[in-house]
């Protein structure tokens, strides 16, 4: 029976036993979290090995202590190409920070405009921009941080809310969009086919529109046959609309999140923009990191190997919260949730209005969640029902008090709120 | 005698000897280089233990692993501290280039202004950046693609002729300066007190006029007793202009060029304004680089045990080429040249209208030297007369022939003008 069928009776009862529950799960003191896209220890340490590899040549003996190559070494572009399917000689290796490409990526529209721009974008009074929503905090961050009026979008089983984009892609300030095309952060879901199409072929007011596609966790499955992804630079080929893409991958959560190596591409016309740009901005990208990187994962099989190492980790913290999620919550249709094939995030839904007591009531008994309302453009969940639950950081002991905690408080906020 | 002193015959008659010896040198087919302010090979083995070094966890136990930290971490917020005298809660440290952080720096300007702005500046029509010339190229092509125009103030062997800043700073639209204050690139000054104090006490039409301070070459002495350069934050501070100076340095020839550890410093004012943009821009610097860095300089005597090695290796290549330098063309006064204590450069000034003839006559016998003018805005020397020298990345071997050909060449352009 669905919950919101119960008696008042029955409500009330069930709240109590809940609310019971929740005093027991205080009273244990515990110091949980889900809060953090963030791998565990034990991934980390999967990666130790290349800490100790001195490297320092690459294959054609350039010395990669020193300055120069600004768009990292040619084994690394290469590299990248294997994991995307793009051509090396279109692929940008930066630094450790895809977020920090991005952003450099837009500051450049700012002051320079992109292909196809009349002016850079900072002379744009009102400019806009796209959030498919939930979505990720800091990439609606770097946009609010820029002047740019989010512009919520709904996110759907099979991607941002097609209908609604190209709608809203008639307004010439509507500048650009926000896309993690693959196990989106945080409801997992991977774009269909046909959103990758319609995004690649819609028409758009503003000429240079531009859609920033983070390809975050573009081999990160936990499961064999993960989610296919189809290739939007040949689909954006055929509608001519390449330059409407900037492409960012990293391997943050292949090896360190802090210390990874980050990659972006971009259409032919941008990149002859760009790369002069690239070459008075910095000396270059760390090239000892790229070595130790190609030393560590000197193919596409070794990089296989240790994506399933790290689904080895994941997959039974994802199994364990979405099997007590599925055993509390299920058969009285307190919430829905995600079941992603890979990625970092389940995303749920509790009931409207619930989402904020439910952190609430998790936080008092010791679970630490990201805060309600996050994923969303300005932190602000109209609904006020949305949650991002990041499984990996916390490990597989505590998952089950953790997941617990989070049912009985999406139980005593759902029942509290009939009650009402 | 002085050249230009040579009665007809006699210049005719030394014309003919270089012009022998060169092409004596061109014969040789030699291929030399000093072009480059890199470090030699030989350099960059001293910091080769630090690659093997695996630290993972700070003082504090913190993971270095994964995300985290944008200014850095404390201990190497603290190296930085020492090295400058800056306190280390004033320092921000970022990733392996300071070029990069001064480009962030200039485009946060651009966007959002700094401390007692009134408006970005990406909305000043007309802005204006001073360039102390002979200085580094790379400096001056940021502001260029930022959109200053660059306005080239003399150096003296004090520092930037102050009385021509202090004339061009009552100009509202100059809006900065840049400072290479210790060991200058190309001329190897370090600014005198009076240099400093009247930057930092001058009044400017722009109430947001910023310094530039890039003190790339803080430690980087190669006698004993180097150059002393008064701490400029404290003298600011005594004016009241704190929020003028944006601080730079790097690892970047202390360990490894292309994969140090880059640091910034500024007023308390403009800490405030930048903390929130670093932390929208990027997940944080690399910070397993940073401890690799610390394991390997745990200390100032580390660090200055380190530079001393360096010392060993630079000092007498800049002894070879001034030698010859002197014996070649003091006596004859074909040229004039910087004398410098520390850095990786020597500033050397030909005949006004020979440095490109120059330039031309070493290239044909084998020897690359920058590129006449690269140390002027827009690369144009209007005396054509100077030249870098950097005679660091060639062997000490090199260096013989290196400056034989230079010299060699000086003479013939010289003597041809004199002729001409």
């Amino acid at each position: 029976m669905h919950y919101t069928e119960y008696t008042k009776e029955e409500a009330a009862s069930r709240l109590a036993e809940a609310e019971k529950k929740h005093e027991s799960q205080i009273a244990l003191g515990l110091s949980l979290d889900l809060s953090r896209g963030k791998p565990a220890p034990e991934q980390l340490d999967l990666s130790q090995p290349m800490l100790s590899l001195a490297e320092w040549q690459d294959d054609a003996g350039v010395d990669c202590r020193n300055y120069g190559m600004p768009f990292g070494l040619a084994e690394m572009r290469r590299f990248w190409a294997s994991v995307t399917g793009i051509p090396a000689e279109r692929i940008i290796v930066g630094g450790n920070s895809s977020l920090q490409m991005m952003y450099e990526t837009l500051t450049r529209a700012m002051l320079f405009g992109v292909a196809g721009s009349k002016e850079p974008w900072c002379k744009i009074e009102k400019r806009k921009f796209l959030c498919p929503a939930p979505g990720y905090d800091r990439h609606f961050r770097v946009t609010e941080t820029l002047g740019f009026e989010l512009v919520t979008v709904p996110m759907t089983q099979d991607g941002p809310d097609m209908d609604a984009v190209e709608e809203l892609v008639k307004d010439p300030t509507v500048r650009g969009m926000w896309c993690v095309p693959k196990y989106s952060n945080p409801t997992g879901v991977t774009y269909s086919d046909e959103t990758v199409t319609r995004i690649a072929a819609m028409e758009t007011a503003a000429p240079d529109f531009t859609v920033m596609w983070d390809n975050a966790y573009a081999v990160h499955d936990f499961v064999e046959d993960g989610d296919h992804l189809l290739d939007v630079f040949s689909v954006a080929e055929k509608y001519g609309h390449e330059d409407r893409f900037f492409y960012f991958s990293s391997t943050s959560k292949i090896t360190f999140p802090g210390a990874g190596v980050a990659m972006m591409s971009m259409s032919e016309r941008n990149l002859a923009k760009v790369k002069p740009l690239i070459c008075a901005e910095t000396i270059g990208p760390d090239k000892l990191n790229q070595l130790r990187h190609l030393a560590f994962l000197p193919n596409k099989e070794a990089l296989t190997a240790q994506m399933k190492r790290h689904a080895e980790y994941i997959r039974p913290k994802f199994d364990t919260l979405l099997a007590i999620l599925e055993r509390e919550l299920s058969d009285a249709g307190y919430a829905q949730w995600t079941r992603p094939s890979g990625g970092y995030f389940v995303s749920m839904e509790v009931p409207d209005g619930c989402a904020k007591r439910v952190w609430d009531l998790c936080r008092e008994a010791g679970l630490t969640l990201t805060d309600a309302g996050a994923s969303f453009p300005y932190g602000r969940d109209p609904k006020d029902s949305n949650l991002r639950l990041a499984p990996t950081f916390c490990s597989l002991a505590d998952m089950t008090p953790a997941a617990e905690i989070l049912t009985t408080s999406v139980k005593i906020a759902a029942l509290e709120r009939l009650l009402a």
